[in-house]
């Protein structure tokens, strides 16, 4: 039996364009001898559709794409993934399911049972879980088709009371497909391997693992499509951050064989370098699939607005990138010459417009509230919130998007003004430590400088008042994301990261700082996620609560 | 057996006050002779507590303030609701949990069973579902004790496959008690006596019901506890939008008496007065709780800041609410006045700032970049964004918090101006349709005028070119909020509201904006709910998805 795996890039219900790749693969796939063609969880729909589900419509534009993908399935079977009515009295009004179609008809229907509901994922608000499980017939083997979350019920915590192959295996499958919608963190991959191969081994079958790949707002779903033995044994690995289709027989002694030239890595890739390929496809794809061409940001001569504009530019082309420098009375000679020798490396566009004459003018109407009260965080502001008037204006003017160029550190502690510097239509390193942004600039560096080096070694400045650094209001970097790292991705209590060796007052003002920045966060743009836990859908905090660790 | 039910107003992760709060009523109610104290879900985190639950010493502080309150539990019983760990192996880590506290120990531990994970509710994310179920012996009567949405499972079209009282009944119980955290909408009183008296009438037994009151950031909790007799008839209503705490009898013979003058209703308020109330709450409670005392917010003389800026000074007094008038060009001279009129009548501080040499000095800066290309909404959303600026200056100098006056007609179509008119701390009327504004501006007028009748009745217009109206971009307010009602309440596709009788080409247009303002709404602040369905936490949209219906 040759089966073959489409891992592809969808767009959330654009049914005419998700519907044409799916019939468009399953031709090209026939035509190659395929017996079966698998695609991934909510292909149809796109995911995560979110609560465009809640529309009836929706789902029945999700059926009648199911029938015109039936049309096209002669001679070959194929497995599709999307939302279905639950047509029980009880319950949820949905299922997340998988169809099984064979000449030209919905042979067989698996719906999923275990329904991830933390972190970014809301399933349950959707779905009804199954509770029946039954392998699908073909060609004289019995295939176990499960999706995604229903294989990671692991041994050590398990988060569920059922496991569907402990149920499964009863009916004495062959072979095990998963289907799946697993997006990307820079630590997933390795993790997704392992909790696979253990179900590879511990069931005794080969596993098929089908991933989308592409970006959706927030979410980037990086692909890697994984093939196992029946020892839990890796023996094929699809490419990460693009689409692919790649061809496997299952042959009668249980093993599984491919022609192709394996792209099986013998080492991982660095964090670094993932969470570049992964910000990469963010960005195109928040572009591409919303329409638009061309990105705006505001260049300050700092890091964070030069990695941003150095991804940018990769990404979409520097000719559709816009680099904006906003110089203030605080900037400094070498910000500006920093900047402009970063718009010469990637040859991106670029303007300048002075904001003095604004700030002043600002300043000005406001002398009779203000009087003489010294020059405080109102005036940094003004600065910080007059670039972003600047940038937006030229969005409307011009159809640009602008980019967010907040980092995850001072997203995290509230170093940043609402309504200027965390304005944007996507935060493109907004879930990057600033430790990492630094990485990241030397590894955009590493075959020529493209980000001037000064930019990378500098002290970090705001510049919005004289000799201004970022450690007159924050601890060292290299301590700040240790902290944040612990409370954020760790859930540690204050007194548990101080018994971790950190300076008590530190660790309590940074915490502090991070609850008080809530309703900062609330307002600022999606952030692409790279992390397992960014701030935005995935984090979830009240805004009035108390409670400060 | 005589009940006190305590209807009190929590707040997130305030250990400290909530604990001392329900002491302090566990001691009242024990002067006054009581043998059970009865207080709502989760109150001694705060409800919702969100991602504060991931922490394990947010949960280990709720278990501190359990054993205090156990502590001042002699000669008097308690009902308290808080998150506790599930020490079964597979599953949630947490439950939604209810402790019967006797004689200074928990007797029995209830935990939830129907976990609602819908609209602005996220319980599956952090809690396991309860399968057992048991009553609780007191003084020689069995209580039957569910949490809120227990109750909820509707006959007609249930949502989840259990039902605890089906379960319950079984032992015999005398008497059923419910603690609740049910946030309110305009229509929600009226479903939740309809449901409750259900339970009631169909388990032929007396129902004592004890919600939350006091807002949480966006959600509203209006209280209005219940009293059921066992054949379902409401006996008692405790007040909507305050603190209560009542008392009852529980006789021999099953029936419930009480010595205080019911204030049960017998006519329903209107939507408007409930809206009314319920932004009160929730605009005293914002700040209250997140240790603010004072308002600013934008006074432009027409309809939406004149009604939001009565809210503020009636909930707030009008000696903390600041309305600062931001003329530009374009504005009228009546705007000028019906503002100054407002003022006047609300008594509240105000401020003068004009504009125009603002907005020349960065159309002066875009010169370089505009040319001579026509004025379009590059120029308009300057404005709006100057006046953003010019109130964020005057938050970060005064410590004022900016109240949002977008109303939800306009944050549906996305008519507002981003970083502009979209900005504040909080909406106030942003769950508000415009024609419902309209009635609530004359509500707010009912004795008086408070608001100058010149702004309710004059064309809506956003001032920010010559002569523009409203209805030069939109439909007719009165045929658009119906268009949005059925789209985002109802969840209509554009077929069935065209079927319904709208124009094809309105109703197209209309959703395909609402559809397009996705990215706006995700960076604007919560938005007080008084709907069914508000924009925010309850209603989760992709950002790049296709699917226009």
């Amino acid at each position: 039996m040759k089966i073959a795996l489409a891992q592809l890039n969808y767009h959330i219900g654009n049914f005419e364009s998700n519907t044409a790749k799916i019939i468009d693969h399953i031709q090209q796939a026939k035509q190659n001898g395929a017996d079966l063609v698998v695609f991934a969880e909510l292909c149809v729909s796109g995911y995560p559709a979110r609560d465009f589900l809640e529309f009836d419509e929706f789902i029945g534009l999700c059926d009648e794409s199911a029938k015109k993908i039936a049309e096209v399935c002669t001679d070959v079977a194929c497995i599709i993934g999307l939302p279905t009515f639950n047509h029980k009295d009880e319950g949820k009004d949905l299922s997340n399911s998988a169809y099984f179609i064979e000449n030209g008809a919905v042979k067989a229907v698996v719906n999923k049972a275990l329904l991830p509901n933390y972190d970014v994922f809301d399933e349950y608000r959707y779905f009804e879980p199954s509770t029946d499980f039954n392998c699908i017939e073909f060609k004289g083997k019995k295939i176990a088709l499960t999706i995604c979350e229903d294989l990671w019920n692991t041994i050590e915590n398990p988060l569920y009371v059922t496991r569907p192959m402990d149920s499964l295996i009863h009916q004495e499958p062959d072979i095990m497909i998963n289907i799946a919608a697993s997006p990307f963190s820079y630590n997933h991959d390795e993790e997704r391997i392992a909790i696979l191969s253990d179900n590879a081994s511990r069931y005794k079958l080969p596993l098929l693992y089908v991933n989308q790949v592409g970006a959706q707002t927030e979410l980037i779903f990086d692909g890697g499509s994984l093939v196992f033995d029946n020892t839990g044994k890796l023996i094929d690995e699809l490419p990460y951050f693009e689409e692919n289709l790649a061809y496997y027989t299952f042959n009668d002694d249980s093993t599984l064989s491919f022609d192709h030239t394996s792209t099986l890595k013998t080492e991982r890739p660095s964090d670094i370098e993932q969470i570049h390929q992964g910000i990469l496809l963010g960005i195109r794809d928040y572009f591409y699939k919303s329409g638009f061409k061309q990105a705006i940001l505001g260049l300050s001569g700092g890091i964070d607005s030069a990695v941003v504009c150095a991804l940018a530019a990769e990404a979409l082309g520097p000719e559709n990138v816009m680099a904006v420098l906003l110089p203030s009375r605080f900037s400094s000679d070498h910000s500006l010459k920093d900047a402009e020798d970063l718009v010469r490396n990637l040859g991106c566009k670029s303007e300048t417009i002075a904001i003095k004459n604004i700030t002043e003018s600002i300043e000005t109407a406001l002398h009779p509230q203000f009087h003489n009260l010294p020059f405080n965080i109102a005036e940094e502001n003004i600065q910080s919130r007059t670039r972003a008037v600047l940038l937006m204006a030229m969005c409307n003017k011009f159809g640009y998007i602008l980019l967010n160029t907040s980092n995850k550190s001072e997203a995290a502690v509230g170093y940043g003004t609402l309504y200027g510097d965390m304005c944007g239509g996507i935060s493109v390193i907004g879930d990057v430590y600033k430790t990492q942004v630094f990485e990241l600039a030397r590894h955009i560096n590493r075959d020529r400088e493209i980000i001037p080096v000064n930019s990378i070694i500098k002290p970090p400045s705001a510049e919005l008042r004289p000799g201004q650094k970022d450690t007159d209001s924050l601890p060292e970097y290299d301590i700040l994301d240790k902290i944040l790292a612990e409370y954020i991705e760790n859930r540690c209590s204050s007194a548990e990261i101080i018994k971790m060796g950190y300076d008590e007052h530190t660790v309590r003002r940074v915490i502090r700082l991070i609850n008080l920045a809530e309703h900062k966060r609330y307002q600022t743009p999606p952030i692409l996620r790279v992390s397992p836990k960014a701030f935005g859908m995935g984090r979830r905090m009240p805004i009035v609560g108390k409670y400060l660790s």
